[in-house]
């Protein structure tokens, strides 16, 4: 999407051929700065340091990093070296193994001689599909968009609730909640979209309040605490959320505080949609509050804050007392009643076993 | 409670007998300031600044700032002056009215050499008054604590989540929300509380936290978001929270975000509690989420936050994209039906008409 009026993806190759760009992510809202990735290392730190984040860009990232390694040396043992090295930066994160192995797979069918190229046309390869996913995910998810469009009176927005980032920058382009959004911007349907901060780590504060507004997407940040007043009030026409994990019966596992939301939306009415692609459903699980372990990350995250102060430097402060303890959970579970429909890059379907079957049944058979 | 190990009120006449002192609550948790009141003016500046905040508190300031004004002059006009300058300060303050025409009524009656006397007796009554109604909710709602505690193994804690601060700081002693926690703890009934950081103006990681802290209760900092996670797997047994008005028909008004916990709490079968004062309580309104508007407060709330660096100096930083609104709601509405019951100074009852009635009917019935 668009930086201030010029189209971006999360990764590209650099210009000269040589290296691999990308923004990063730790310094937004607050400084745009893209870094070059020339090693393999410099791909593990980005994706271990969390420059990049979001399933499908650390994917995509580790998939680029296995062709700079192939650039160094092209030799089995390198391949297998640059693969756990990967894979060590964010083990919990199953886009990064799907793509390694995707990776490793191809390459040791190639001489080491093609690796190098190969490797890089494998990854680009990789950042289109990805691309390619989301804007089929928007595509689907614009119909849900244009419908309320039509019952809303001509020139009114349509409201649309999202937390965490589900967005470009998550992904290598269009995001998966946001793509619907986009998609709707582009053809001069007005949306405006409530941003849940989402704390702790205030993605949607820091990234997707950013990434709409430098794409031109009228919005406002809200307090996670808000989102069910403004249902409660009709402020809300639909949510779109995203999703790091869906079960074989359409539980959802997202960002700390989606299950609040979907409660709310529930209660009130209101539409709850889940973005997201196929690679994301986990289909050996069914039972995602019983079944999905929930990683509990550092408190710091919770009493510390970082931000910007009015002399321009950024700052990290502490906001709880000394000595009290904080409890950080990453995510949660949303169950399957609570979800209107999960949109696809394969179509809208019911959040039940026989939903995804029905978009995705036969080709997930195989697997 | 205590601070540090010695007891404290949040207001008290000051030892010269000269001035009244209240704890600058605005520097917490950060710093431990007292600020002795010397004029009418002084008092009104710290309610508007909120140095003071919670209805009870600012009520007791409100009518100590009455007699300290009669201290200066006592004669009717500054009398009327006097109110109206406090008055003034948070319009929309219910107690705040509440006690002012309380002590001007009763000072009107006198003549103005007795009013100095007179207004700081009332003041002293209006806070100890405000102590025994906060200790009785505690005696009320201890009792549930002390039934899930038997239910519990031996030595297991009753854990227990709040949202925001309705403790003994928004009071005068005690709190409402946090009375029957501090009363179990006092007669060692093991509590653990969840505080919900409360975000945006984080009442709870900077108030409640540290109060339970100072007071020597276990307990954790959690973000908002949270809370319906740790229901989930049950990890709360009650949710206790205070309200700033309540209906005729038991909704609850209180701070933003408290609806969502209790959609939680609802969901998974846990027992959510509203402890107030029968002051809250509106007999005119039937109908919360329709009657009660709801104030937009200052979005800098939602885009600054402020904190202690490392190096102890308190910043305050900007989290959000320059270019972003951000939209801050004060409170939102909890209908009755998600309720389990109401706490209450006169006993605990269920959240509807008749509940109320049967604590408050006939005395109410009069006003």
């Amino acid at each position: 999407m668009k930086i201030d009026g010029t189209p971006y993806r999360t990764i590209w190759p650099a210009a000269d051929g040589q290296g691999v760009e990308i923004i990063d992510q730790r310094l937004l809202p607050h400084a745009l700065q893209i870094i070059t990735l020339h090693t393999v290392d410099d791909a593990a730190v980005a994706i271990r340091d969390m420059a990049v984040r979001g399933a499908p860009l650390i994917g995509a990232t580790a998939a680029y990093g296995m062709a700079l390694a192939m650039r160094a040396d092209a030799g089995d043992r390198h391949l297998g070296e640059a693969y756990q090295h990967l894979l060590a930066t964010r083990p919990t994160a199953i886009n990064l193994r799907w793509a390694l192995d995707r990776v490793r797979t191809h390459l040791a069918d190639e001489a080491p001689t093609m690796r190098e190229e190969a490797a890089f046309a494998l990854a680009a390869q990789i950042a289109d599909e990805d691309v390619e996913t989301n804007r089929l995910i928007g595509v689907h998810g614009l119909t849900l968009i244009e419908q309320i469009a039509k019952s809303k009176p001509e020139g009114q927005p349509v409201n649309i609730l999202t937390h965490c980032n589900a967005g470009w920058l998550a992904t290598v382009d269009w995001g998966t909640a946001t793509s619907p959004i986009y998609q709707a911007h582009e053809r001069g349907i007005p949306v405006h979209v409530w941003v849940d901060e989402t704390r702790p780590r205030n993605q949607g504060a820091a990234l997707t309040a950013w990434e709409l507004g430098q794409h031109g997407v009228p919005h406002a940040v809200i307090p996670d605490n808000a989102g069910g007043h403004l249902m409660q009030h009709g402020a809300v026409d639909l949510c779109i959320v995203g999703t790091d994990r869906t079960t074989a019966a359409g539980d959802v596992c997202n960002k700390i505080g989606t299950y609040l939301k979907a409660l709310a939306a529930y209660d009130n009415g209101v539409p709850f949609y889940v973005a997201l692609p196929g690679s994301t459903i986990d289909w050996t699980l069914h039972n995602g509050v019983a079944d999905i372990p929930i990683e509990q990350r550092d408190a710091r995250e919770v009493t510390h804050i970082t931000g910007r102060t009015d002399a321009g430097a950024v700052e990290t402060v502490r906001i709880t007392p000394e000595t009290s303890p904080a409890v950080n959970y990453g995510f949660d579970v949303t169950p399957a009643r609570l979800v209107t429909a999960l949109i696809t890059e394969r179509g809208i379907c019911p959040a039940t076993q026989q939903g995804l079957a029905s978009c995705f049944g036969r080709a997930q058979a195989a697997e």
